[in-house]
Protein backbone atom coordinates (compact mmCIF):
# COMPACT_ATOMS: atom_id res chain seq x y z
CA UNK A 1 0.00 0.00 0.00
CA UNK A 2 1.22 3.23 -0.88
CA UNK A 3 0.28 6.12 2.16
CA UNK A 4 1.29 9.92 1.27
CA UNK A 5 2.52 11.42 4.14
CA UNK A 6 0.88 14.41 5.65
CA UNK A 7 3.25 17.17 7.20
CA UNK A 8 2.91 17.85 10.78
CA UNK A 9 5.82 19.75 11.85
CA UNK A 10 8.82 21.97 9.48
CA UNK A 11 11.79 22.63 11.09
CA UNK A 12 14.30 24.97 8.96
CA UNK A 13 17.71 23.96 8.80
CA UNK A 14 19.23 26.16 6.51
CA UNK A 15 18.57 28.73 4.26
CA UNK A 16 21.46 29.19 1.61
CA UNK A 17 22.77 30.75 -1.81
CA UNK A 18 21.46 27.97 -3.98
CA UNK A 19 19.91 25.02 -1.59
CA UNK A 20 17.70 25.63 1.85
CA UNK A 21 17.28 22.15 3.96
CA UNK A 22 14.10 21.54 5.99
CA UNK A 23 13.17 18.77 8.27
CA UNK A 24 9.42 17.53 7.76
CA UNK A 25 7.83 15.25 10.80
CA UNK A 26 5.28 13.31 8.77
CA UNK A 27 2.56 10.86 10.12
CA UNK A 28 2.30 7.62 8.66
CA UNK A 29 0.15 4.97 9.23
CA UNK A 30 -1.51 4.60 12.78
CA UNK A 31 -0.66 7.53 14.24
CA UNK A 32 3.09 6.73 13.73
CA UNK A 33 5.28 9.43 12.86
CA UNK A 34 8.50 9.92 11.09
CA UNK A 35 11.16 12.79 10.05
CA UNK A 36 11.89 13.26 6.10
CA UNK A 37 15.10 15.71 5.24
CA UNK A 38 14.40 17.74 2.34
CA UNK A 39 16.55 20.01 0.46
CA UNK A 40 14.95 22.67 -1.65
CA UNK A 41 16.67 23.49 -4.83
CA UNK A 42 15.62 26.22 -7.59
CA UNK A 43 15.36 23.30 -10.79
CA UNK A 44 17.37 23.50 -13.48
CA UNK A 45 18.44 22.92 -17.04
CA UNK A 46 20.47 21.01 -19.39
CA UNK A 47 20.73 20.65 -23.30
CA UNK A 48 21.47 18.28 -25.73
CA UNK A 49 23.39 20.17 -28.52
CA UNK A 50 24.55 18.28 -31.22
CA UNK A 51 26.52 19.18 -34.21
CA UNK A 52 25.99 18.46 -38.02
CA UNK A 53 28.87 16.46 -37.74
CA UNK A 54 27.24 14.23 -35.06
CA UNK A 55 29.28 15.31 -31.80
CA UNK A 56 27.59 16.45 -28.98
CA UNK A 57 28.95 19.48 -27.03
CA UNK A 58 30.02 19.11 -23.19
CA UNK A 59 32.10 20.97 -20.60
CA UNK A 60 34.31 19.79 -18.43
CA UNK A 61 33.94 21.38 -14.77
CA UNK A 62 35.30 21.11 -11.76
CA UNK A 63 32.68 20.11 -8.39
CA UNK A 64 33.80 20.30 -5.42
CA UNK A 65 30.70 17.95 -3.76
CA UNK A 66 32.60 15.20 -5.60
CA UNK A 67 36.60 16.75 -6.37
CA UNK A 68 36.12 15.64 -9.62
CA UNK A 69 36.63 17.42 -13.22
CA UNK A 70 33.38 15.86 -14.96
CA UNK A 71 32.04 15.67 -18.26
CA UNK A 72 28.66 17.78 -18.26
CA UNK A 73 26.44 19.01 -20.59
CA UNK A 74 25.87 22.58 -20.49
CA UNK A 75 23.25 23.42 -17.91
CA UNK A 76 22.49 25.92 -15.06
CA UNK A 77 19.91 26.62 -12.10
CA UNK A 78 16.77 28.13 -13.46
CA UNK A 79 16.39 32.29 -11.78
CA UNK A 80 13.55 32.87 -9.88
CA UNK A 81 10.48 33.37 -11.88
CA UNK A 82 12.60 32.84 -15.28
CA UNK A 83 10.65 30.33 -18.11
CA UNK A 84 13.04 27.10 -18.18
CA UNK A 85 13.41 27.71 -22.19
CA UNK A 86 14.63 30.99 -21.37
CA UNK A 87 17.00 29.68 -18.84
CA UNK A 88 18.24 27.25 -21.50
CA UNK A 89 18.55 29.48 -24.09
CA UNK A 90 21.10 31.42 -21.54
CA UNK A 91 22.94 28.79 -20.22
CA UNK A 92 23.69 27.15 -23.58
CA UNK A 93 25.11 30.54 -25.05
CA UNK A 94 26.81 31.65 -21.58
CA UNK A 95 28.78 27.97 -21.45
CA UNK A 96 29.62 27.20 -25.46
CA UNK A 97 28.59 30.53 -27.53
CA UNK A 98 26.03 28.26 -29.41
CA UNK A 99 22.40 29.59 -29.93
CA UNK A 100 20.06 26.92 -30.92
CA UNK A 101 17.99 28.46 -33.71
CA UNK A 102 15.10 25.74 -31.49
CA UNK A 103 15.04 24.62 -28.21
CA UNK A 104 12.70 21.75 -27.86
CA UNK A 105 12.03 20.38 -24.17
CA UNK A 106 12.35 16.91 -24.43
CA UNK A 107 11.10 15.74 -20.43
CA UNK A 108 12.01 16.39 -17.02
CA UNK A 109 13.14 14.65 -13.98
CA UNK A 110 14.02 14.48 -10.69
CA UNK A 111 17.80 13.90 -9.43
CA UNK A 112 17.13 12.30 -6.42
CA UNK A 113 13.77 12.56 -5.21
CA UNK A 114 14.67 10.80 -1.53
CA UNK A 115 15.85 13.74 -0.51
CA UNK A 116 15.52 16.91 -2.61
CA UNK A 117 12.96 18.22 -4.71
CA UNK A 118 15.40 19.42 -7.54
CA UNK A 119 13.46 18.94 -11.34
CA UNK A 120 16.07 19.29 -13.99
CA UNK A 121 14.12 19.95 -17.45
CA UNK A 122 16.25 18.25 -20.66
CA UNK A 123 16.10 20.28 -23.84
CA UNK A 124 17.53 19.20 -27.20
CA UNK A 125 18.83 21.85 -29.02
CA UNK A 126 18.15 22.41 -32.85
CA UNK A 127 19.88 24.45 -35.26
CA UNK A 128 23.09 25.47 -33.73
CA UNK A 129 25.12 28.48 -34.64
CA UNK A 130 28.47 28.84 -33.18
CA UNK A 131 29.21 31.86 -31.08
CA UNK A 132 31.59 33.69 -28.19
CA UNK A 133 31.26 31.66 -24.62
CA UNK A 134 30.45 34.16 -22.32
CA UNK A 135 31.03 32.32 -18.67
CA UNK A 136 30.34 33.83 -15.32
CA UNK A 137 32.18 35.25 -13.53
CA UNK A 138 34.06 32.34 -11.46
CA UNK A 139 33.35 29.77 -13.55
CA UNK A 140 35.89 27.86 -15.32
CA UNK A 141 34.75 25.41 -17.82
CA UNK A 142 36.22 24.05 -21.11
CA UNK A 143 33.84 23.03 -23.72
CA UNK A 144 34.31 19.86 -25.50
CA UNK A 145 32.84 18.25 -28.87
CA UNK A 146 32.82 14.60 -28.77
CA UNK A 147 31.34 12.25 -30.85
CA UNK A 148 27.90 10.96 -29.52
CA UNK A 149 29.15 7.22 -30.11
CA UNK A 150 32.23 7.82 -28.31
CA UNK A 151 29.93 9.71 -25.20
CA UNK A 152 27.99 6.80 -25.02
CA UNK A 153 30.91 4.45 -24.93
CA UNK A 154 32.14 6.69 -22.21
CA UNK A 155 29.05 6.05 -20.37
CA UNK A 156 28.96 2.62 -20.67
CA UNK A 157 32.76 2.58 -19.04
CA UNK A 158 31.68 5.24 -16.35
CA UNK A 159 33.92 7.72 -18.04
CA UNK A 160 30.98 10.27 -18.00
CA UNK A 161 29.04 9.95 -14.77
CA UNK A 162 27.14 13.43 -14.04
CA UNK A 163 23.18 12.27 -13.92
CA UNK A 164 21.59 14.49 -16.68
CA UNK A 165 24.45 13.97 -18.81
CA UNK A 166 24.01 10.34 -18.67
CA UNK A 167 20.25 11.00 -19.24
CA UNK A 168 21.11 13.49 -22.09
CA UNK A 169 23.41 11.15 -23.89
CA UNK A 170 21.52 8.15 -23.21
CA UNK A 171 17.47 9.76 -24.21
CA UNK A 172 19.50 11.34 -27.78
CA UNK A 173 20.57 8.17 -28.85
CA UNK A 174 16.78 6.51 -27.61
CA UNK A 175 15.04 8.94 -29.28
CA UNK A 176 16.99 11.65 -31.19
CA UNK A 177 19.17 10.01 -32.88
CA UNK B 1 40.43 27.08 -17.99
CA UNK B 2 39.60 24.29 -15.03
CA UNK B 3 40.18 25.35 -11.99
CA UNK B 4 40.58 22.94 -8.97
CA UNK B 5 39.17 24.14 -6.14
CA UNK B 6 40.98 24.03 -2.03
CA UNK B 7 39.09 24.00 0.46
CA UNK B 8 40.07 26.61 3.21
CA UNK B 9 37.32 26.47 5.67
CA UNK B 10 34.58 23.73 6.17
CA UNK B 11 31.49 24.18 8.41
CA UNK B 12 29.37 21.73 9.67
CA UNK B 13 25.37 22.88 9.25
CA UNK B 14 23.38 19.18 10.07
CA UNK B 15 24.10 16.23 10.53
CA UNK B 16 20.94 14.06 10.16
CA UNK B 17 19.90 10.16 9.76
CA UNK B 18 20.98 10.13 6.22
CA UNK B 19 22.13 13.37 5.21
CA UNK B 20 24.68 15.81 6.56
CA UNK B 21 25.30 19.32 5.30
CA UNK B 22 28.40 21.10 5.15
CA UNK B 23 29.25 24.58 3.57
CA UNK B 24 32.93 24.41 1.96
CA UNK B 25 34.85 27.92 1.57
CA UNK B 26 37.46 27.44 -1.77
CA UNK B 27 39.99 29.29 -3.06
CA UNK B 28 39.84 30.22 -6.71
CA UNK B 29 42.16 31.94 -8.81
CA UNK B 30 44.08 35.22 -7.47
CA UNK B 31 43.35 34.75 -4.02
CA UNK B 32 39.36 35.11 -5.08
CA UNK B 33 37.17 33.08 -2.44
CA UNK B 34 33.58 31.09 -3.08
CA UNK B 35 31.35 28.94 -1.13
CA UNK B 36 29.96 25.61 -1.70
CA UNK B 37 27.01 24.54 -0.08
CA UNK B 38 27.57 20.83 -0.36
CA UNK B 39 24.97 17.81 1.08
CA UNK B 40 26.66 14.31 2.05
CA UNK B 41 25.16 11.22 1.25
CA UNK B 42 26.01 7.73 1.72
CA UNK B 43 25.77 6.46 -1.43
CA UNK B 44 22.66 4.06 -3.14
CA UNK B 45 22.03 1.21 -5.46
CA UNK B 46 19.35 0.79 -8.30
CA UNK B 47 18.79 -2.54 -9.78
CA UNK B 48 17.72 -2.87 -12.97
CA UNK B 49 15.46 -6.32 -13.57
CA UNK B 50 13.58 -7.81 -16.36
CA UNK B 51 11.47 -10.45 -16.25
CA UNK B 52 11.35 -13.33 -19.03
CA UNK B 53 8.80 -12.03 -20.28
CA UNK B 54 10.79 -8.68 -20.88
CA UNK B 55 9.23 -6.88 -17.96
CA UNK B 56 11.20 -4.34 -15.68
CA UNK B 57 10.06 -4.91 -12.83
CA UNK B 58 9.57 -1.50 -10.95
CA UNK B 59 7.81 -0.36 -7.58
CA UNK B 60 5.60 3.09 -6.60
CA UNK B 61 6.75 4.68 -3.90
CA UNK B 62 5.65 8.25 -1.80
CA UNK B 63 8.34 10.73 -2.19
CA UNK B 64 7.74 13.15 0.02
CA UNK B 65 10.48 16.16 -1.25
CA UNK B 66 8.20 16.03 -4.37
CA UNK B 67 5.04 14.91 -2.72
CA UNK B 68 4.32 12.68 -5.51
CA UNK B 69 3.92 9.00 -6.06
CA UNK B 70 6.87 7.92 -8.23
CA UNK B 71 7.54 4.78 -10.26
CA UNK B 72 11.69 3.84 -9.53
CA UNK B 73 13.57 0.68 -10.06
CA UNK B 74 13.90 -1.09 -6.69
CA UNK B 75 17.27 0.81 -4.94
CA UNK B 76 17.96 1.90 -1.76
CA UNK B 77 20.95 3.19 0.48
CA UNK B 78 24.39 1.92 1.08
CA UNK B 79 24.56 0.71 4.93
CA UNK B 80 28.01 1.68 6.63
CA UNK B 81 31.09 -0.22 5.28
CA UNK B 82 28.78 -2.60 3.03
CA UNK B 83 29.45 -3.44 -0.50
CA UNK B 84 27.28 -2.19 -3.30
CA UNK B 85 26.38 -5.35 -4.73
CA UNK B 86 25.43 -6.60 -1.21
CA UNK B 87 23.06 -3.77 -0.89
CA UNK B 88 21.46 -4.64 -4.43
CA UNK B 89 21.22 -7.98 -3.75
CA UNK B 90 19.27 -6.79 -0.18
CA UNK B 91 16.99 -4.38 -1.59
CA UNK B 92 15.99 -6.23 -4.64
CA UNK B 93 15.01 -8.41 -2.04
CA UNK B 94 13.39 -6.35 0.31
CA UNK B 95 11.34 -4.49 -2.01
CA UNK B 96 10.80 -6.64 -4.73
CA UNK B 97 10.80 -10.21 -3.31
CA UNK B 98 13.05 -11.48 -5.92
CA UNK B 99 16.53 -12.85 -5.84
CA UNK B 100 18.81 -12.82 -8.60
CA UNK B 101 21.58 -15.49 -9.79
CA UNK B 102 23.87 -12.39 -11.12
CA UNK B 103 24.03 -8.86 -10.01
CA UNK B 104 26.42 -7.30 -13.00
CA UNK B 105 27.45 -3.89 -12.16
CA UNK B 106 26.77 -1.77 -15.27
CA UNK B 107 28.52 1.60 -13.88
CA UNK B 108 27.93 4.38 -11.42
CA UNK B 109 26.70 8.11 -11.52
CA UNK B 110 26.53 10.88 -9.45
CA UNK B 111 23.49 12.28 -8.90
CA UNK B 112 23.36 15.60 -8.47
CA UNK B 113 27.01 16.67 -8.45
CA UNK B 114 26.48 20.57 -8.52
CA UNK B 115 25.63 20.00 -4.45
CA UNK B 116 25.86 16.61 -3.17
CA UNK B 117 28.34 13.79 -3.37
CA UNK B 118 25.47 11.38 -3.94
CA UNK B 119 26.63 8.15 -6.13
CA UNK B 120 24.52 5.89 -7.55
CA UNK B 121 25.22 2.40 -8.16
CA UNK B 122 23.57 0.83 -11.03
CA UNK B 123 23.39 -3.15 -11.44
CA UNK B 124 21.62 -5.60 -13.88
CA UNK B 125 19.80 -8.60 -12.24
CA UNK B 126 20.16 -11.96 -14.30
CA UNK B 127 18.25 -15.15 -13.65
CA UNK B 128 15.64 -13.75 -11.32
CA UNK B 129 14.16 -16.14 -8.88
CA UNK B 130 10.61 -15.24 -7.10
CA UNK B 131 9.94 -15.22 -3.71
CA UNK B 132 8.23 -13.12 -1.30
CA UNK B 133 9.08 -8.65 -0.41
CA UNK B 134 10.11 -8.01 3.30
CA UNK B 135 9.46 -4.36 2.83
CA UNK B 136 11.46 -2.27 5.87
CA UNK B 137 8.87 -1.03 8.46
CA UNK B 138 6.64 1.90 7.38
CA UNK B 139 8.07 1.55 3.53
CA UNK B 140 5.02 1.67 1.86
CA UNK B 141 5.48 0.51 -1.84
CA UNK B 142 3.43 -1.25 -4.49
CA UNK B 143 5.21 -3.35 -6.99
CA UNK B 144 4.62 -2.75 -10.79
CA UNK B 145 5.96 -5.50 -14.09
CA UNK B 146 5.76 -3.12 -16.86
CA UNK B 147 6.82 -4.11 -20.19
CA UNK B 148 10.08 -2.27 -21.34
CA UNK B 149 8.67 -0.65 -24.23
CA UNK B 150 6.00 0.51 -22.29
CA UNK B 151 8.64 2.26 -19.35
CA UNK B 152 10.63 3.53 -22.22
CA UNK B 153 7.24 5.50 -23.71
CA UNK B 154 6.71 6.74 -20.03
CA UNK B 155 10.21 8.00 -19.66
CA UNK B 156 9.92 10.19 -23.32
CA UNK B 157 6.51 11.35 -21.83
CA UNK B 158 7.57 12.56 -18.53
CA UNK B 159 5.58 10.10 -17.07
CA UNK B 160 8.59 8.35 -15.14
CA UNK B 161 10.55 10.71 -13.78
CA UNK B 162 12.90 9.79 -10.92
CA UNK B 163 16.66 10.12 -12.46
CA UNK B 164 17.57 6.48 -11.07
CA UNK B 165 14.91 5.01 -13.14
CA UNK B 166 15.24 7.14 -16.45
CA UNK B 167 19.11 6.08 -16.27
CA UNK B 168 18.00 2.37 -15.56
CA UNK B 169 15.79 2.33 -18.63
CA UNK B 170 17.20 3.93 -21.04
CA UNK B 171 20.60 2.11 -20.11
CA UNK B 172 18.88 -1.47 -20.77
CA UNK B 173 17.49 -0.03 -24.05
CA UNK B 174 20.96 1.23 -25.38
CA UNK B 175 23.24 -1.66 -23.32
CA UNK B 176 21.57 -5.11 -22.36
CA UNK B 177 18.04 -5.73 -24.56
Amino acid sequence: MIVEEKTVKSEKIYEGKIINVRVDTVELLDKKYSTREIVEHPGAVGIISVTPDKEIILVKQYRKPVEEVLFEIPAGLIEYGEDPGHSAARELKEETGYRANRLKKLFEYYSTPGFSDEKIHIYLAEGLVEGEAEPDENEYIEIVKMPVDKALEKVKTGEIKDAKTVIGILAYCNFCS
